[in-house]
């Protein structure tokens, strides 16, 4: 097991801080945000120790996603929401303050105040061709 | 295969609909947004048509999740972002728009004004005892 001993979520994995769980099995552990944005929102984490979503293994990301179906409907169900936002942040830029990969599923109601800052735009001629390009050659790379 | 043949991104899948497709395999296809929140913000759809996550097969949303790591180190790579953010919306409540599962995955750099707006409370007491009760119960029900 991967462990990061200064890690409040790794504290709570080892039962070493404590935490409202919901669900746990071999892979992850969820449990409820301390500081919910709405009533019911409901962490999900890895049980092993990865600081952000780009650095995990394939088969750990595809292991704590398989859950997610069923937590969303548990969510829905128990909340009486009307939908949820799941939402990673990945690097602290993107708004992450705890270095261990966590997965926010967030209860919304009609005028809750959340949601994303939406400000979209529409790119100029030819940049997506030039970014789509940019990324199959990086993905190869990868593969 | 799982079809709506008015849904936009059933149309993408099945090339019907132009898009920037960056990654492709058996089970999703991954294209970049025409309505970009940040350069290279990218898309992420289940070839199959669900309309929400929460009612996605569970090996389905795992087979869709195991990609991410690697597009998000691609992202990393292709925009110079310094972070990302990973959204999911289920229900319109929550900012659905297309009726179609979808994942973003957007770059995010300093002072960009993008991200959630974030207004966390605290439980009162036995709040939290009574709502992790409650989520056991429901998932003990979908187990």
């Amino acid at each position: 097991m991967n462990r990061d001993y200064d890690c409040v979520f790794c504290k709570i994995v080892s039962v070493q801080a404590p935490s409202s769980v919901i669900f746990e099995n071999n892979s992850i552990i969820s449990f409820l945000d301390i500081n919910p944005l709405a009533d019911g929102h409901v962490l999900i984490v890895p049980r092993d120790h990865f600081t952000g979503l780009a650095e995990m293994p394939s088969k750990i990301c595809s292991a704590m996603f398989s859950c997610i179906p069923m937590l969303g409907r548990a969510l829905l169900q128990v909340t009486g929401a009307e939908g949820f936002n799941l939402l990673i942040n990945h690097g602290s830029v993107a708004g992450q303050v705890v270095p261990h990969v966590h997965c926010h599923l967030i209860p919304r109601m009609p005028d809750d105040g959340l949601g994303y800052r939406w400000h979209a735009k529409q790119y100029e001629e030819g940049r997506s061709a030039e970014l789509a390009a940019a990324f199959q050659a990086a993905l190869s790379n990868q593969m």
